[in-house]
């Protein structure tokens, strides 16, 4: 019964479908976010989703719809084959953030979502997991169903890999697809379903990510062999034993000018930033135009950018400086008012930000090489790989096709959108634009949705003039999947 | 009934008085002991100790007994008119240290008291406050009770001034001394019953205390107007947002050199320290002979001591050396793993322990005029004098009548007493020994307890040849009286 998909009267018969089925719709996605898939915390939420999501693919005709164990949580594969000349992996992440310590008030329970009216939109459907990223996962899984509904193929072969830990770092994900790389060896562009329209119904499409690399320095006495050793002491006996925690001020402060401590002194701590490609300079040009830096001041609570820069001088600064940040800090007593007392540690949470071509293994050793040399050799270097994954960086070339299909889609749709060279933050993508797989990695799509990991999370379900709501944002997907049959994606 | 009381006949009448009733003693420290007085936690406990030790104060037929109201927890105040020509005021406290969170072995409920045998004494009794400071403080009760008891009077005049919130820093203790200074105006000493022995039976006698002054530094995006200036923000941002953890980083490690953290570069940091007298000179001389260096390293877990200083260096170190420690440091995200976060404000806990005779007035203004002069004029310094109260330094003079009569009755009772020109630490003595009132303060007494502020605290009822127990270190008390009573005390 599935006929061919490719004029636009076969495409109003799944918008006609789309229409009538918005409440059908609806009920699929509060169905998803109702099943608590905690990452940290509901192993048995996780897994009831993994089965939720694989039986769907069943249902929509996968070929092959299994659940695939990690040393940690799940994921779910599925390949539809539609005997389509393309073929798109869909990345996925079933698993959402906890909401222990969170106070939602506009729904009671983030686990019942219910949909709520709300300024400059209509209804919104709050709830965990609204946004980030069962919304748009299931308003993608709904685009699918519906061109099946409709009698029609889906327009390219897809094989899903949802995975269940993103939360957590994505931490497994990796051990997955290096071991079913010859699954994913025909494929040939990699897409993630999103809502990436601003509140203001701005369109961004990023082409990467950088890296990023977060240890911990540890300063003791217990390897320092000085100051306290064992266990915190008497504040009172500082006057005679030295003190861990100002040997990691003095050690921390080394690494940065004291001037400026943006700016880092570890030796070669810049180097192997590759510099911007034509096409980058196009890009940022373009950026600089649109990007607006009253709007990201006030969303994050700012009054200046660093040294004030702005224009294009702030989006080279921002795409191509290596940070080193303090996440976090901590010694001994940090209660209330004092406590009389000498500890015997401190740590330092850092975390980099690596720019393409630098790796974190050799700005693991600069760091390394700094401490050794200034005199630090017992300062330890904390990685947690295991737990904590690893986040490269990530490029998909703003000549690949799919790039181009997706920007040109949301042109149809009336939408010029802000293309970023990459994102300065990190994402699970090096694992499909790094060798051996080598592809172009793109998250697209119309709707929008906010408070990812906080109290009421939300995700637009009926828009307004700028920002879309669910019934074109699903109608947006058959539209790419329709576009991304033909013509070359990588 | 009351006769005299200045021979050894009549001493030995109480002291047969003592050894006789040492059942109803103990039971008397476990009664105090079973008011849970915990200044932090427990106001109702605290007036009920209040309470307790009034009517004590009653029966044992003081003239005066009342509990005085401060702005925090209420003083007891008790006048014993024995009619004696030396008055002692006898500084005391009724409060104890919290027990959430600690794991207590020995006995079940802090304050259910049970004697436990432990090696090398015999008995000892478990409980909070047994040491710190309950124990010592009945003892002491105990011996004028017997003195009594036996038919004699006390040989000296005493005034109570019972404080219950030492474990809050004995904020308002001085509000009622200011307010009270008519009472004290016949005062000769100050005398604090204490367990002065260390495990071993060592014994000591302080001369006085170093001040400290606790303040924290706050760096906040809100007070530089620079970086995140509300909240947190993502840590990708710090490409391009400056981070006021660094910042506070290197205020701190300007604080400090580089190559010895130790030593403390802010301007006029180490004046006013007043040289040591012959008399500290000498006391010195004599504790680098008995100090024992490993016995400190091991108590305090320590393997070098600073600069691997030794013996009168070492000591002359220990007291003449202002500090300034970090008590505790915190920033940003500290929990397990990691988060990326861009943190608004970053916090340091120092303290500075003072010397005679700086003033903390004038090193706060040095730390604030460091700041200033180094750049960093937003950064906050926050003193909690209203809550956390002044340890200002105290001295005694060597010389005074008591610390000489003290040492002599050590020495009767077999015991050559190490005694520091002051502690490293710091206690609320400065009200009494600073102007208006100038008196000497010693803590003395015989009899051993430890892990104060700690799980299993314990005081010795049953001592060995060298620590004594609860009958010897009452009749010690007894027999302090007794001289006390005659020659100058000031």
């Amino acid at each position: 019964m599935n006929g061919e998909f490719v004029n636009n009267s076969n495409c109003s018969t799944v918008f006609e479908y789309i229409d009538k089925h918005k409440a059908e719709h609806l009920e699929k996605l509060k169905e998803i976010i109702r099943i608590p898939s905690i990452a940290a915390e509901n192993p048995d939420g996780v897994r009831r989703c993994a089965e939720y999501l694989e039986n769907q693919f069943r249902l929509l005709g996968c070929r092959e719809a299994s659940i695939y164990k990690t040393k940690g949580q799940p994921v779910v594969y599925a390949h539809y084959d539609a005997g389509a000349k393309n073929t798109l992996a869909v990345y996925l992440m079933y698993d959402v953030k906890q909401v222990s310590g969170e106070r939602w008030t506009l729904i009671k329970d983030p686990f019942s979502p219910e949909v709520v009216q709300m300024s400059p939109f209509g209804g919104v459907l709050v709830g965990r997991g609204t946004t980030n990223s069962k919304g748009p996962l299931m308003a993608f899984l709904n685009a699918l169903f519906s061109i099946k509904a409709s009698g029609l193929e889906i327009p390219v072969n897809l094989k899903f890999i949802a995975e269940g830990e993103e939360e957590l770092g994505s931490t497994h994900l990796i051990d997955f697809i290096r071991e079913n790389l010859d699954k994913l060896k025909d494929v040939d562009a990699v897409f993630s379903p999103s809502g990436s329209q601003s509140i203001k119904g701005d369109v961004t499409l990023t082409l990467g990510c950088k890296g990023v690399t977060e240890f911990e320095l540890v300063c003791s006495g217990k390897n320092w062999r000085r100051g306290p050793v064992e266990r915190a002491i008497h504040s009172s006996m500082n006057a005679i034993v030295e003190s861990p925690v100002w040997r990691l001020v003095q050690a921390l402060a080394s690494m940065t000018d004291p001037d400026d401590p943006s700016r880092v002194l570890i030796k070669g701590f810049y180097d192997n930033v590759a510099p911007p490609t034509k096409e980058d300079l196009l890009l940022i040009e373009e950026l600089a135009k649109v990007y607006d830096e009253e709007a990201v001041k006030k969303a994050n609570g700012l009054e200046h950018f660093y040294n004030d820069l702005h224009g294009k001088e702030l989006l080279m600064k921002a795409f191509y400086t290596t940070t080193l940040n303090i996440q976090g800090l901590y010694a001994g007593y940090t209660g209330p008012l004092f406590k009389t007392v000498l500890p015997e540690m401190a740590v330092a949470k850092l975390e980099s930000r690596l720019i393409p071509n630098q790796t974190m293994t050799e700005t693991m050793e600069k760091v390394r090489k700094h401490l050794d040399e200034h005199g630090y050799p017992d300062i330890e270097i904390r990685e947690y790989p295991e737990e904590n994954g690893v986040d490269d960086w990530s490029r998909t070339d703003p000549k690949s096709g799919i790039v181009k299909i997706t920007i040109d889609t949301y042109r149809e749709a009336g939408f010029e959108p802000q293309v970023w060279p990459y994102m300065l933050g990190s994402a699970p993508r090096y694992m499909f634009t790094k060798p051996p797989l080598s592809l172009p990695f793109i998250g697209a799509g119309l709707g929008h949705g906010a408070r990812a990991h906080a109290p009421d999370e939300y995700y637009v379900i009926d828009g307004n003039d700028k920002v879309k709501g669910l019934v074109d944002s699903e109608k947006f997907y058959v539209k790419l999947m329709l576009n991304y049959s033909d013509g070359a994606l990588n």
